[in-house]
């Protein structure tokens, strides 16, 4: 990879090289698997590491017609890496391209790109360098400070460990999507009996202090295609009940139900110092077969429509009128059509020395690329204020994806030398290596020790 | 600020300083104090003139944690500017940095940025060329033809001077939401008894003839996020009666009466000469917190979601059912995602000899900033067609913001540079310096003077 | 016009001119007269040809205030080319201006812009240009190797000619639209009586025998705005009868019908290697005066809301559970907000083999053009996978419209080469080379010859 890859101008590749490139990483929201790491896992070749656990890479497979068979089924190891490796070179222009060199490049030091060497050749001499790898070497190659797993509120913490800086991220859906099941969970990690809606609360509130001793300071919850969110009717208690004795909720019970849980928990968050992550618009029910196939995150979701702003203003403003207010919001949205209307909330909300205590978080999932940052970046900096954005994460499933903050960092400063250039941002070196500073770093540290 | 500020290019130059820079400036719709204007308003500091009044500046503190206290609490006047100038080298790349530095260099002659120098220093120099001006001085810095502070219906326009081109641009909300205080208000200033809505169309027809007189040629209408229109269903009469009696109308019945009642007005703008505004999507109501804080025009509105378009094209389309069609049509949207289907409106409705008849407004609100105008540009030219655009309006309640007219005419020039470089616009000098001048003033001029 | 139009770097000029120019043609969908074709047909003027023909221009002139007797009114020939041919200079910036070059270049070898020439000098020069001409003269100066005019279910095909690439694009709107009048009709070509839903998809598919015979591989559905899908609730059979019966159905019944009818065909189209194109969010009734004036397809069209994605997701779930599962599906969207909805569902369905079973479809009607085109591009290449682009289509009325392939090439060029320059695709003529293959000609090619 060239030392100046995506860096089109001299500020752009001063900012990089001498700022961003510098500062550790605070990846503060991803899916690894944190028995992967407790347990330094090692890996027999490049096809577990690299494609195996990367939906993304499964759904470009199916996008260029290769048979499931050498995505998901029961195709060798081997198999399955010629056939991912033999894609590439059709995948110019997509970030799987850029991805895949800069992880052969920073992970095992090699240069994969023109894609044309023979498949094996490729195969027998990176697995040789997998082999001397572990999940805490490929993590020690990146200068990470705090990465954050997601767990849910009734998983077993003790992988996690703080002073490595490997601390929970709460995934709240289980909550709010409230059931007997996990209600009955609940009730054995907490030890407490739970019978009513308030007994739900206050077991929820008990168990966030493990969370809190682990280091959690993230949590977050799905708004998928179709969200919406109800004023409480004080009809809860009635309807939890009902869920206790196995009663099959109607949808607008549900939507009821999930609505005040939210709106309880944002508020837990609040008190706890959490920011609350919200992660909207995914459309994940789109082929019966895939799903079948592939699993629920097999890669195959899709973007929902424009979100509903009027849920999702009337749910800030029922939690801004609750007792610790709202929490640090970020919203993320997967439709980029919702741009502006996420990043404008960045004011509509406010809270007495807390800088964008809503705003908009980073490009996310599908929108995880050089476009979909840019415009990310360009609505938030005229919508909302630059300098308070909260930076990357890679929200990933593979150890090797933390090349995406390099992406990021890339991109970023890339930007900024743009807007320089045509003097929409200032040529004040002071002004922008704050704001990299600020927004690659010190806005996300700032969450995860609790300063304002 | 740079003499050549935003423009990259030399045609971007020559058309700027040769063309757009010498042209008047007609602001046909704006929220200025039009009492301060006939009083000659004079202004203790700065802060009066140039934090209090300004709702944008109000938001971006409140994204940067400043407290309320300094934003629109019992801070002193100074303090509340110490905190806004502070605040502004963290805003690189929002329009307010930008407007900050022009506001100060075209109406104080002072080079703000970088924002260094002490604020008290600031404070006491430009405090001193505050005392020295007024609201009529400060307007005579910028060459303004026509200006349209906006006011109701009801409203008392002795305060306006057509001579000097201070004409009023009719605010029509409350003449839409139709409730019986306005009514009465409108019975003492026409002196017309109301009893039905045959007699409160007369009404208005017969006050709009002061409107006319006090040379006002533009109104406007807000189609908030939701806005719905239906067809007339002949049962408004027994509505309004209702209205009348102090009978709270269901949501259904006020959508019925409002949209009756704006299809009427439009046809009397049409019969008059007037010049529609729709501003489109705005989500008022986000933090009730912040409602109750810094009022209903605070800052803190929001963005909607995309429009419903059956709506407005039925709404249309009806208005030109009547007999006078429809009048000149501005489409003003807040969700930069609604620009293509906004442009697109241009080529859906006509009228013989007159251009664009229905026509994409210009980027407004929190989109009036270098990516709004481009993007609108952008559409409004492949959608519809450039040179019929109607030009830059300030729509604000400050009397610095007309340097956004120099901001928008450098964009513009801009852009038409980089399209040039592209090949996409022709390098033709006379095409363009005509596109500019219809573009930043006669279009609108035509409006003003009710020419085609 | 320049050779160089619209190519801004080195790699742009050497991928138009080496590669892209010198591939065929394949015009997979427009409204061409086949007739007009078959018969030979010659014009009497330019205005036959340029102007009547296309309500692209129709809606220009509209917008610029030209009163409709020149438009589609009673004025001469030669009046309405006046008119256009004056509208031309206030079209900068607008495809049209382009276009009108292109053509006038390509088809008479005449340089029109700028403009300036006496009308009545180039209509002289130009019709004695036309009266040489016909239309095969005028396909003959493209490079077309397949060119499929649409054609209705029910349509005598004897005008198509599959030995020299004229063959039809199934257009299915009234199959889907259900009337008594369309299944007599289809008895009497079919000569099979339809008395069931059974009985008419039989017949359906009887008479998509004949379609395949004339080389039909491309068939399509507009989606227009409102557009919605439901499952079938078995009770289809039923409706259909009241069809037949001359019963009206309720709005809700005629969505039951049509979403169980666009399942069948779509199925049928699998079965047959037909693609399947679907043309979402026209927003087509919009004024009821120029309906009346200028007919249903007068250039009045709107963009709609954004596409209901739940419905579309919905509709191709049930497709693929069916026995032959998806056809090729391509997504237009006339709503450039959905581009990202649009292009991810290409990784949403998949089929062992096939690339891009479903994939977005080429930028359409008014967003064909340079915006357009490179949005879409944008889109596809980040949230889809580029190389699998199946190309342009022009969907016109004119026999001149072909020169937007040379303009679609132009733009893909010269897209690459912006990404090049930026870093974001590799400079590696290997790959873009073989993208710029695949892209303009190979990925359709493989459509009609029916390989995967």
């Amino acid at each position: 990879m060239k030392e100046d890859f995506l860096l089109n101008s001299e500020v752009a590749k001063h900012l990089y090289h001498d700022v961003a490139a510098k500062l550790p990483i605070i990846d503060y929201h991803n899916h690894l698997s944190v028995a992967d790491i407790a347990s330094d896992r090692k890996f027999d070749n490049i096809t577990q590491l690299w494609v195996s656990v990367d939906p993304y890479k499964h759904r470009a497979m199916r996008i260029l017609g290769i048979p499931e068979k050498y995505i998901t089924g029961d195709a060798s190891d081997y198999e399955k890496f010629e056939k991912w490796y033999g894609c590439l070179p059709r995948l110019a222009g997509n970030p799987l391209f850029d991805w895949s060199m800069m992880e052969f490049d920073t992970v095992f030091g090699m240069e994969i790109y023109p894609f044309t060497r023979n498949a094996k050749e490729v195969w027998d001499e990176v697995n040789e360098k997998v082999r001397n790898l572990s999940a805490t070497k490929i993590l020690d190659k990146f200068n990470i400070e705090y990465s954050a797993p997601c767990a849910s509120l009734i998983e077993d913490l003790s992988n996690f460990d703080k002073s490595k800086g490997i601390c929970p991220s709460l995934r709240g859906d289980d909550i709010v999507g409230v059931n007997k099941s996990f209600v009955e969970k609940l009730e054995q990690v907490t030890n407490m009996p739970i019978q009513s809606l308030a007994d739900f609360e206050c077991a929820i509130e008990k168990r966030l202090e493990a969370f809190v001793e682990t280091g959690c300071k993230y949590s977050d919850h799905a708004l998928d295609d179709g969200f919406d969110y109800v004023a409480d009717d004080e009809k809860n208690e009635e309807r939890f009940v009902k869920v206790l004795q196995g009663i099959e909720l109607s949808e607008q019970d549900k939507l009821q139900l999930s609505s005040r849980v939210l709106k309880t928990l944002a508020g837990l968050y609040s008190k706890n110092g959490f920011t609350m992550q919200l992660h909207i618009g995914a459309k994940r029910s789109t082929s019966t077969r895939l799903r079948k196939v592939a699993g629920p995150a097999g890669g195959y979701a899709a973007i929902g429509h424009p979100v509903n702003v009027k849920a999702l203003t009337s749910l800030l403003d029922d939690i801004e009128k609750q007792e610790y207010g709202l929490p640090k919001t970020l919203l993320f949205t997967l439709n980029p059509a919702d741009n502006a209307v996420m990043s404008i909330l960045s004011g509509s909300y406010s809270k007495d020395g807390v800088a964008a205590i809503v705003s908009q978080g980073p490009a996310w999932w599908w929108c995880d690329h050089y476009q979909g940052m840019t415009e990310m970046l360009d609505h938030l900096s005229v919508f909302g204020v630059a300098s308070t954005f909260i930076g990357m994460t890679t929200d990933s499933r593979s150890l090797l994806s933390f090349v995406r903050h390099d992406y990021f960092r890339r991109i970023l400063c890339n930007w900024i030398g743009e807007k320089v250039e045509k003097g929409i941002l200032p040529e004040d070196m002071e002004i922008l290596s704050e704001m990299i500073r600020n927004m690659c770093y010190h806005n996300a540290e700032r969450t995860v020790k609790g300063e304002k």
